[in-house]
């Protein structure tokens, strides 16, 4: 068996000078929670599933009791207008388990996306702050002082030794193998507390995005998705500070 | 030295439209327990013995000293009539240690099925729940929507959203990577308690499969097993009764 | 680079009907001491060191301050009259490190094994008992019903469910997949308590060995380890009673 | 995707009777900071990057917000006159993450070397002692008796039985595949705590291996570096005998 297998679904789409917006698993689910909202709302086209070994042995029960092998999975959508440019959108199950394998899923990523005329990727994550906070900002890396420059003008943040570890995984290796793909690629990593998944900085980065792929996006599910967890945030903050000021009570709750 | 190696014993049966009958170790040892009492009351003949890398690199003793590579093995057995399909059985010592060793081991034992004409699979395993159970139920999960109609007509139980983590291991990969060879499958699963091997949930998810291959299976043996563990868990539970009960007379015990 | 790089040294030898003789890392190194003082005590003659990426990456240093690469190693002996027979032996620094590399390794030594023509294995190592032990005895397991009854007419114990856990490694994988390659094979066994090195143990595992080979074996120097080895467990026993009996006069020590 | 990919930058150099020396992430960063010190000093060229995927999925962010795939970098100098000889530098992010790795990445590394006419090899590291040294001194270890009596004369130390546990990494590994590619190599631990990066170590290293290669290295902005990190070491003895001489005085500071 190949490291990674690549199952195409349908005809596979006839693209250029695309773009590759990945958005995997990660902190707070901010690429997956994006890339997953921009993917129905601009109602992109899945082509292709990808299997590999270094994904856990594992398959999920949809509701209706049948399985589906945990994959990633790429969709696309072809520009109406000459405003805009080709997408591959690039979303997931999971990561690779081990480094070595997070290498192989990215190569084998980039050769697609070469076939499909990929020549510039936008990579979606979270950078945990692991506090709240009010407004996430969309912090950035790219693959080049001129995009940096571009970011800057679009409203993305760029903070000397942040994040200090660089970028992990899916998001950093996609920009920095592409590169010796000839790819430029730009990372946007929404604010987040980290803790719970969080639509909110989904937002932020869709909103930046958007602006700079001159597409409207509509963020009103999101929106929703973001009160409802704010509502389980609050609670889980309520209960802590009751747990602070009356700790004896909590005793009748266990 | 390949990943998998696959030794075959004897002349290769001649099999047609088989159905593929998966049992390996794991939660409280029922899919293990039921393949290898259907292997024993069917007559099932060995034509394979496969090794992997992926195994712990160990063998086991005999009674008579001589000594056992660990391995996976493969069972047949030919329809005696119109009734019923031409079976290969999987049971073994272990399954594969690591992720990408699961699926290569996984890939191996599709490539064995396809070759033996495997159109159908069947993956038995125990679903843990943690807490003593009476009467165990069969949950399933499925290839297909027609398939999961079927299963329910036979008694098997789909519950949204159970198991919660999908099904993980060879009883998952079989039915996954199943599908990507064009076989169809279905995983039963025994609700166990997960604590001991368990012969009642073996015993409950050979009935259903007996039902849907429409084969008279001879549970008794299982039924004897039962009552051994049944013996052997009440004298658990007393031991914990007592401890709960009479803590200071425990200590003339240690 | 391969995944195990052979070295020869020298002139290859011509040998056949040969046996090999292994002896590892492993519960108080018995195997590898037992194999070490065999190659010293018949100045058997090194023709081939193997490395391999599954061993440590590292070099020892020798006392004259010059490297040496982590390895395992092969020596040769030439039966010198018909009632012996012509010797492979096995010795090194460590065991592979992870399951798939142990299966690779033994595979390649068997590779070479069957170039020069070994036929018969013995795999010899420690039974750790977790507990002290006068005269230790040699158990065995072997790959024919035949062997085991050869064996224990030769002095070896073949104890129904000993080890339990079966035998784990290069001295159990080297009969497992040497049986696969039409070898036939024993391992002895020699009773350890498993705490430190343990020679007198490797004594016993060679006076059953050199009954079987029909070769005379001094032992002496055996003999002389393990009195410096039982009197360091005296020292350690001695201590540990001390501060059984006075905990609080070691108070004055630490 | 291949195991490690190297990548070329500019024209390659045309070397002879090169040496290699390598100084990658270690105990007390000591062969790293030697060997970019030796670098920035003698205006070593950049000529090609390593990538692996053994290295951790991961790039680092620039000051100017672009980013860099983790990597092991080459650098070569020509020597100006007889005296001296070509030199080949390797430093880097990281070693490999995994033992198999680390051979794999060695490996390819001498691959390279062999091509650039490398035949003497210095692994430059640190001995970790584990507690304040004034004068560290540098120990050796060397793949020939004729190089451990050149390097004794050198300056270099050799301690029977130190390090007790040999060289790990790619400072012992380059020596002990090195040797099998007919190289000659010596290592050059430089004595240090271990606790923090240490130049002071790092520039005795420097010292000795300027007398060996008969070239005058400028170690002066390594001595700045030292008393910066003396000055930071001093900060937490002074912070640790205060918390022995008054420790509830900093009940107020927690």
């Amino acid at each position: 068996m190949k490291d990674v297998v690549v199952k195409y679904i349908g005809r596979k789409p006839t693209l250029k000078n695309t773009i590759l917006i990945e958005g995997l698993p990660g902190i707070g689910n901010v690429g997956k929670l994006a890339v997953e909202h921009l993917i129905e709302s601009i109602e992109a086209k899945k082509f292709a599933e990808i299997y590999s070994k270094d994904f856990p042995p594992q398959v999920f029960i949809n509701t209706d009791g049948t399985i589906k092998l945990v994959s990633n999975e790429l969709f696309y959508w072809k520009a109406k207008n000459k405003k805009n440019r080709d997408l591959i959108l690039l979303t997931g199950d999971y990561q690779g388990l081990s480094s070595s394998g997070q290498y192989e899923l990215t190569d084998a990523i980039l050769k697609i996306a070469e076939r499909f005329k990929v020549t510039q990727i936008f990579t979606l994550g979270g950078y945990g702050l692991g506090k709240e906070i009010k407004e996430p900002k969309v912090l950035g890396a790219a693959t080049s002082k001129k995009l940096v420059t571009r970011m800057k003008k679009a409203g993305v943040l760029f903070k000397e030794n942040e994040p200090g570890g660089g970028i992990i995984g899916a998001s950093g290796l996609l920009l920095g193998i592409g590169k010796l793909y000839g790819m430029e690629g730009v990372c946007l990593m929404g604010e987040t507390p980290g803790y719970l998944v969080d639509p909110t900085s989904a937002k932020a980065v869709l909103k930046v995005l958007s602006n700079i792929l001159k597409m409207k996006i509509d963020l009103s599910e999101l929106e929703i998705k973001a009160k409802e967890i704010e509502s389980i945030a609050q609670q889980l903050r309520d209960l802590e500070q009751m747990a602070k000021e009356k700790p004896e009570d909590l005793q009748y709750i266990g």
